[in-house]
């Protein structure tokens, strides 16, 4: 008896202590989960924003000094475009990666297709978009920005729009194209707007999907595309938005992602002044301005419209200022911490996160009492990325 | 050295067996799933939404012939409210209820905190509302509708508002409540809006968490209240909206969650009439009606409001019609199925699943195209709801 006793110990045990350590995630869902750029490290940081967490650190992303992030239809995947032309599966759940492209030489960023097949890239080098089958990163389509023989654009202002669709901009040849890859997703049918305007360099799409809107750097004014026109065209807006007092470089130009929808307004950064300027979207005429405490970077809704909240440029980069929509009051002033380069709203809009990349923290704001609910570190943060990302069209 | 072998094998074997055997649920997202209602069993199908599939059903959910679900905020839990008062937690993972609690003789359904910390229920036995917390369904608060000593009335139109508050109508006492939890979540404190108008039997709150709206049924016109203002107060609105040309009975009276909003317009049913009227969100004037096939049920917008989907109560109940929003037309009329009752819309749009619940199935329509995608075998299914709903004000 013994010997059986013995032998079952030396057979069973390391069986059963393997079983019970395995190391597979627990059963969680994905709808409160977020990513946060580490934009020293080359990581990110994965977060629970129920707990107000840090689940743990990815590395091994490349040059993220600019990242953006785009997520799977599931949530579970977070799709990561760094500075270096990578592109990036990462299993939100795992935190590990499952693929990675080295798919250009220089990138800024990408959107899924609205149904969540593919995954675009816009490129600076070599100029164009790639598009990826999002499961398996396969290249699908490879769209060069050649909007003459042997000259190719640099992209810029890539969105997804209904119907298979991506929307972007050319920034060296003053021309919006939208690429449709629902007939035949290897060669996309390619539907050219010439002589925008003169140098494209940003854009956004309206949460709607009904409006592109490009940011020219090359003269005053935008650029706007009705897209639920029967034959969209470009017209011109905002003639007055322009370089401000003094010419910007253009990388100190506004993000148009730094623009924000409350209602039937835009809220968006003044381009050389302290002020954020309100637009009706009926007539795309200015109704309003606000002044504010520094050059305004981003401007951002709250998921309700009732604010936006706006953080600003060197020197004034410690501090967010609230505003109340519907009286386009200053409502509050907020110090989480030195060089905030973020903010994102849950998707509810109870709290803000806050990116404070000099002070090496998160910090989760209750946007109701603007109380600092809860403060995470994570080293030099910069982007923070929720999945509720996932369900909306235009990101 | 074979008793050796013999040992082993039978002391490892069957615990590998064991191990390979496991039934833990593969890691994958939850954004991308949902429920279907199968009215006459009792149970929930769980579905899939990028492949189309019934991932398997959940029974023992009582009584669902008129059932409404709300989900955790990670997407991983779905709270069903069965009308024999049951409210229970279904993990849409694991497939398995995780809590059940018989909390009223008679209930209608229930909504989720902003924070995602409370889930809230309506009672019309004992009338009142009852707040349990979300992941325990332990009880927090019961909130007897009481509006005179001894007098309890019925609880309809519950809806999750900004800061931990829940707002809701009391048919029988012709009052409008909100309970406030975020002081002393045990004894909420409530604000009364008294004489709101006859019998207040169902309300919506706009997507952007601003107007309450609750429909009438011993009087033309509706209730709103702008929960923007500082000191809200209910006015009357549509007073043409009533009854039509023959009193309806309550139940036939149209589900306010029937009301689409687009844009700055709200699309809802006509009261006997085979129209759907178009409300401006400004005025709360009428600005336009679309004659459509028969009594409409539910109009739904596609989420970015380019078009509404109607389907229609009997005898014309085999039917679907989609309108296009900026001309008021109605471009497609579909046959998915008799007995069309309810009707989702995947969150970006380029789908919409619609139940037939004698048909036994579920159809996914292409919402560009019009195609079906994909029939799912259901048995009487009813009610539809994506887990992308958790990240929505209001539901």
């Amino acid at each position: 008896m013994k010997q059986w006793i013995r032998w079952g110990l030396v057979l069973w045990l390391p069986l059963w202590l393997m079983a019970c350590a395995s190391d597979a995630p627990p059963l969680r869902g994905t709808g409160d989960l977020g990513v946060v750029i580490e934009r020293a490290s080359g990581s990110v940081s994965v977060v629970d924003t129920t707990r107000h967490s840090v689940l743990g650190s990815v590395p091994g992303l490349g040059d993220l000094s600019h990242a953006s992030v785009v997520f799977s239809r599931d949530g579970a995947v977070a799709f990561v475009f760094g500075r270096d032309g990578a592109l990036t599966r990462v299993n939100l759940l795992t935190r590990r990666i499952e693929g990675r492209v080295m798919q250009a030489g220089n990138s800024i960023g990408g959107a899924v297709s609205q149904d969540g097949r593919w995954v675009a890239a816009q490129n600076y080098q070599p100029g164009g978009i790639k598009v990826f089958r999002a499961d398996t990163l396969a290249l699908v389509a490879d769209v060069p920005a050649e909007y003459a023989p042997g000259r190719f654009s640099r992209v810029v202002g890539l969105a997804d729009l209904p119907g298979q669709r991506f929307i972007f901009s050319l920034f060296d040849a003053d021309e919006i194209w939208i690429a449709d890859l629902s007939r035949d997703a290897a060669h996309p049918a390619i539907q050219r707007f010439r002589d925008v305007g003169r140098q494209p360099y940003d854009a956004l799409v309206t949460p709607d999907g009904r409006h592109y809107i490009a940011g020219l750097f090359g003269e005053d004014g935008l650029a706007l595309i009705d897209l639920w026109q029967t034959a969209p065209r470009v017209r011109r807006i905002l003639q007055g938005y322009g370089r401000g007092e003094q010419p910007l470089p253009v990388y100190k130009m506004p993000h148009l992602r730094g623009w924000a929808v409350a209602g039937r307004q835009v809220w968006l950064p003044a381009i050389g002044r302290h002020e954020v300027l309100v637009v009706d979207m009926d007539t795309w005429l200015e109704v309003g301005r606000v002044p504010v405490a520094g050059q305004p970077v981003f401007v951002m809704a709250r998921p309700d419209g009732r604010q936006v909240w706006v953080n600003f440029a060197v020197p004034d980069y410690d501090r967010v200022q609230v505003i109340d929509t519907p009286s386009r009051q200053v409502v509050q002033t907020l110090s989480p911490g030195a060089a905030v380069l973020h903010m994102e709203f849950t998707p509810r809009g109870e709290s803000v996160w806050i990116s404070s990349r000099d002070a090496n923290r998160v910090s989760v704001i209750d946007t109701q009492s603007f109380s600092t609910r809860s403060v995470l570190d994570v080293p030099a943060p910069s982007g923070i990325f929720f999945t509720s990302r996932a369900h909306r069209m235009g990101m």
